[in-house]
């Protein structure tokens, strides 16, 4: 639909409006990791109170494209898409015994009717009940695998690093059952092959870790790290690199499988910081109340499945966001995994002279040109700050670590046009003809 | 990415475990409107609270698709996402007053510091902070549309009507700021042309009404209705429908345009209910103390800019989408704006027989055929209860509302190939060839 299609300008955009500069040296007290720093002093967040932060719209369209992925590998598992409420009544949580145990963390609020509820951090009290009303549930219709993407509250005594440990948050929960061990393991397996597949398509190095359960409890844990020098946690890595655990939760006899000899003399310790854990309750209906929400499972009774497996896998959506950017970006310069960067094209037109107005028509037709290939369409923004010199915009475009730079200069007004063409992340400059453009445009990978 | 187009049976779909039969009479008991019934007894929604929803995967995927169907629309008209955070400090609600006159509608909450919280109903507050809070704004970057879709809550004395009026829901709010009347009133006017458009493409009759403007003040307001049986309001329209007004709020003295003398004669009224409300705050800085959040404004000083217009949009989405159901459904079965359908096609296959096989076979191969295509990706559902006839599964697809329901009978293994198309809306049934099918399907719009 070309009335959709409009053009973006940077003079309009509204992370703009702090002339992407770093703002006062007071702001700085308490941010602790530069991708916290980046997002506030690029517009790509802003702090609404401690621990919550708005989303502004670089930072919007990334969680957009980054929600899209998730979307995308939940479903080729099988994984059905829904929104459980953010109020969840406390009656649910006395049952399954987190109302107390999840202590000041949780939000608790009362109505005007004085029924209190609690802002979800995570659904499992929901989700059981949402099936245990279900009239019928058989055998044939599982494994069932539910998912949503919704916000999360948690009351975190020392919110820090932006995004890394807010109080409200993106997460996806996803919630499966199963009706014996094996298939339970096979959905176990499948979801991890769909967070190996996610984490490949963001491109980001990471390691997948043997992990602790905590107090939801559970037979089986993983959790997915990306290395950086602000994490809380450090995993050993045996010297094949094939065999992970935290160091920090386990030790090494709890090391699960990892029988090489040279383990324990190079047991190389990285800080990281951990951006999901998964986790997989297996729920036996002969009593076991250590299972915190055993107790809606009575009802799956009625519904003839005697044996019941429940698994809960956890996906931080804006803590993968901002991990990225810790991982990848520099100290003064965004890098956006290229799927999920707000924009891919960053267009800057020569500036004002006897031939300015030219430059910025040729800048608008290119863009024209770009957009209407479905695959770029809202990708590509036109630097109409025209007062500025080329240099000066480019320096902006770095910091916001836009994947690919196109100048306009003297020979894009020559016949033939050529246009340089900067890929940001490895700096390279290649001077390409329309068509060559075009044709290099057509590989850009978006979602 | 062939890898993403999985097909989707009907055996696996989460609506499906409630046979999707009516449950127990029991469960009608405050169901007062045939929209409400509909999307409990066919899964599009549950139950979790008083007033508050879970979303299902075909009511997740109608949510979706008019989700980004407002997106559309909105940043067709220089709009711009963002996302601000749910809970709201305290101290900017009473610097507003409303902290008081919202009253026992706002949930209020209070964190592990004891500092207090609302969770947003709306958002003018945050917005205004986050303006005042940017380093540079100039009269050039003049008018700022900002807008989201988020979570709203708001503590219902008497929730009712099921998303209609609930307790937690879905909203758009947009908010624009210009420099002078003339330009806020081109904003106004963009705003009502976007929503003319949305509502148009949804395709369900509606009017728009000369609206009050409420506790939050303003001069200019306009709201949107559908017609049904279940509203508290009432419009009066003169005879050529041009002009109308809410007779529950405005007398005819202050009917504004409309002249035509017949207008009392046949004040035909209407029972409706409201769809969105939208408002227009004219802020002027010298000292207007009605205006609930003008203590912001006093920054916008510092940036130079003396007279500020301020707009107010608010869009219901949750509500949007039931309404459109109450008004196009019948008793029995639901019937979905084309455009926001949660799956176009609903394939049945003929039953088990000597070539039961066959026929599931050969529904799976038109499914490949069909999703092949980029806009019918996730599209199509095959029924796969090859236990029930054709005439059983028809009862169901009619009931769910699927616009297109293709009929795999005897014909359909003949060659060449023959496929009964039945169109949900109208019941025309047409039989087609594969060819004629596809060209069929490529007429259907989706978004």
């Amino acid at each position: 639909m070309a009335s959709y299609c409009h053009r973006r300008y940077v003079s309009r955009l509204f992370q703009n409006f702090g002339k992407l500069q770093p703002k006062s040296k007071s702001q700085e007290v308490g941010l602790s990791c530069h991708s916290h720093k980046l997002m506030l002093y690029n517009d790509i967040i802003a702090q609404s109170y401690a621990g919550g932060f708005h989303m502004l719209p670089l930072g919007l369209r990334a969680l957009e494209k980054l929600t899209h992925l998730v979307d995308e590998e939940m479903q080729a598992i099988g994984g059905q898409k829904i929104a459980m409420t953010t109020l969840a009544p406390e009656s649910l949580w006395q049952t399954s015994g987190r109302w107390a145990a999840a202590g000041s963390e949780l939000f608790k609020i009362t109505d005007r009717q004085k029924h209190q509820f609690c802002l979800g951090p995570t659904h499992e009290e929901l989700v059981t009940k949402l099936l245990a009303n279900i009239a019928q549930v058989s055998y044939k219709q599982l494994p069932i695998k539910l998912y949503q993407i919704t916000r999360k509250f948690r009351d975190e005594m020392a919110p820090k690093y932006g995004l890394l440990r807010g109080r409200e948050f993106e997460m996806k929960d996803m919630y499966t059952f199963d009706s014996n061990e094996e298939t339970a393991l096979e959905t176990y397996n499948g979801v991890c092959g769909a967070y190996n597949r996610l984490f490949d398509r963001l491109g980001v190095p990471y390691v997948k870790v043997a992990g602790a359960t905590g107090i939801i409890g559970g037979s089986l844990s993983h959790e997915y790290h990306y290395f950086a020098d602000v994490g809380q946690d450090s995993v050993l890595m045996c010297e094949r690199k094939v065999f992970l655990t935290l160091c920090s939760k386990m030790g090494f006899a709890h090391f699960p499988t990892c029988h090489h000899k040279q383990f324990c003399a190079t047991n190389s310790s990285n800080s990281i910081f951990m951006i999901i854990i998964f986790y997989q309750l297996n729920v036996l209906l002969c009593g076991d109340h250590e299972l915190i929400i055993y107790i809606y499972f009575f009802l799956f009774v009625i519904h003839n499945i005697s044996d019941f497996h429940m698994g809960c896998y956890g996906l931080g959506i804006t803590r993968i966001l901002q991990a990225t950017l810790e991982a990848l970006s520099t100290e003064t310069g965004i890098r956006w995994p290229g799927l999920i960067a707000p924009h891919q094209i960053y267009i800057i037109p020569k500036k004002d002279g006897s031939r300015g107005e030219d430059y910025l028509t040729a800048a608008e037709s290119l863009s024209d040109s770009l957009t209407q290939r479905r695959h770029l369409q809202g990708e590509v923004v036109i630097d109409d700050r025209m007062n500025l010199t080329i240099g000066r915009r480019q320096v902006d475009a770095d910091r916001l670590g836009y994947p690919y730079t196109i100048i306009l200069g003297v020979k894009a007004l020559e016949s033939p046009a050529l246009y340089e063409v900067v890929e940001t992340a490895t700096r390279e400059t290649t001077f390409m003809s329309k068509d060559q453009l075009m044709a290099f445009a057509d590989q850009i990978q978006t979602i």
